[in-house]
């Protein structure tokens, strides 16, 4: 692993890291905040993940998690959204495949298998190089994301219980098999049996009987230009309500997809995630 | 004036905004946050001038004033930091001068006096344009700014007296006139007589007797790589200490240049700001 920055901020220390991943077959970026805290001390550590078209920056840049997490104690890893590089294959102008666009699944198809394994990336080979370089208790691991990263952390959640003790998510794509935006990108990755997308759908996974053992929270702005097409809440609130999966969906007021309503919920998801890992 | 963007940000508006300047005689982009407010409420107004290659959205993005800058009740103004456009002068590979480094002075050598009129485009022009659009009480207004923009939050306060009723800075150039990054652009800016680059340069202003009627705060990080060849905070200090003129300076320990910096202690400020607009 390499450092590739850190600065000090709000007494922790923000910083960005490179590796050679075996899953993805190329170099990963990934940002970590280490809050201020005893040396010895282990921490819990809260996941990110970013939604389409993000790198690990945009929400180190634009998040405003830092204040808050360096305050309860909170690691907060950011990592990348897809596998990058020359040897990647891509489609630079799609925006909603490729780069930037892993939908946190191990692709299965030709040529993609070979790099797109975001999913065995993120649940089996980074969190190794958190354990080993970071004060992390392992042990006590939340996640949370935007849109495709929102996605992300419930599929995650809710097929590997006991793995995160908190799971929320910033206005997730809870449906993507079919969403404008991520049914194209699922039957490249995954192939034509719809049958194999079911493990990376939230509301498919509380149908099929799969749990988190918990409460997930959810927000989402009402003036979200994604709202009707790609998001669509209320099929997971139909799913949790009918599976009793506990869930408290918020809608708020004229936000929008944007940082800008991410960071002014920033804080109410960091305490949700601390009461839960603290 | 026309809009450029608007979103809703912890309860209040985060908008960005265009105009033509007569002063700098291009198109101008400033962002604004308006916090939340009952309807027919004048709101004090805070001036953010950001640093070297910075526009608008630096701040915007990075800076983390939103959340706070809401419960206090502050307009937030972050304009960009010189002219632009295909009929500016400009050195796009010298980011010490031309577009982004405006330096907030009126500039008096050809060809730069056309366009690089910052001073008076933020004192003159920019707070009709607020005062109009804006629920702002432009009887009670704030500056600050880093850097370079902090160069241009203390000049302007200690010229206008009466102007400003807070004023602070995060790692300011103080001294310009002296400094690496600044005394070329000064130069070519304002010509060869350095006596008229008095106006402009905060340790100077000091000693010929200008004040602040107020305190001034202003932190600087230890690890800043430019602390010593173009901040020297110090030597502010001793001008000031000499002329009774109020000044805190907080070291900071290990934080540096960067917005990682400012937003760490962006609430330290806009509280000072409040405390005293408010």
């Amino acid at each position: 692993m390499e450092t590739v920055s850190t600065a000090k901020a709000h007494g922790g220390v923000q910083g960005v890291y490179r590796h050679n991943s075996a899953q993805t077959r190329c170099e990963m970026t990934f940002a970590v905040f280490v809050p201020p805290h005893e040396a010895g001390t282990k921490l819990p550590v809260l996941w990110y993940l970013s939604g389409l078209t993000c790198t690990h920056q945009n929400v180190m840049d634009k998040g405003e998690y830092r204040r808050l997490a360096a305050e309860l104690g909170l690691i907060v890893v950011c990592p990348d959204t897809s596998p990058r590089g020359a040897d990647v294959p891509d489609e630079p102008d799609n925006w909603q495949f490729g780069s930037g666009a892993g939908f946190y699944v191990d692709a299965t198809q030709d040529p993609f298998a070979q790099n797109y394994r975001m999913r065995s990336y993120l649940l089996d080979e980074l969190p190794e190089l958190i354990a080993t370089h970071f004060p992390a208790d392992m042990s006590r691991q939340g996640i949370f994301g935007h849109s495709m990263g929102g996605h992300g952390a419930l599929t995650f959640a809710l097929s590997h219980p006991g793995r995160f003790k908190s799971c929320s998510a910033f206005a997730p794509i809870v449906n993507p098999m079919q969403a404008d935006w991520s049914a194209g990108a699922f039957a490249r990755y995954l192939g034509p049996d719809t049958s194999a997308w079911r493990a990376y759908d939230a509301c498919a996974l509380v149908e099929d009987g799969k749990r988190f053992d918990g409460d997930i929270l959810i927000d989402q702005g009402t003036a979200d230009g994604f709202l009707e097409t790609g998001l669509m809440p209320e099929r997971f609130k139909t799913a949790c309500e009918r599976a009793g999966q506990p869930l408290t969906l918020r809608m708020q007021e004229g936000y929008d997809h944007s940082y800008f309503f991410i960071s002014t919920f920033m804080d109410d998801h960091l305490r949700w995630h601390a009461t839960r890992l603290t």
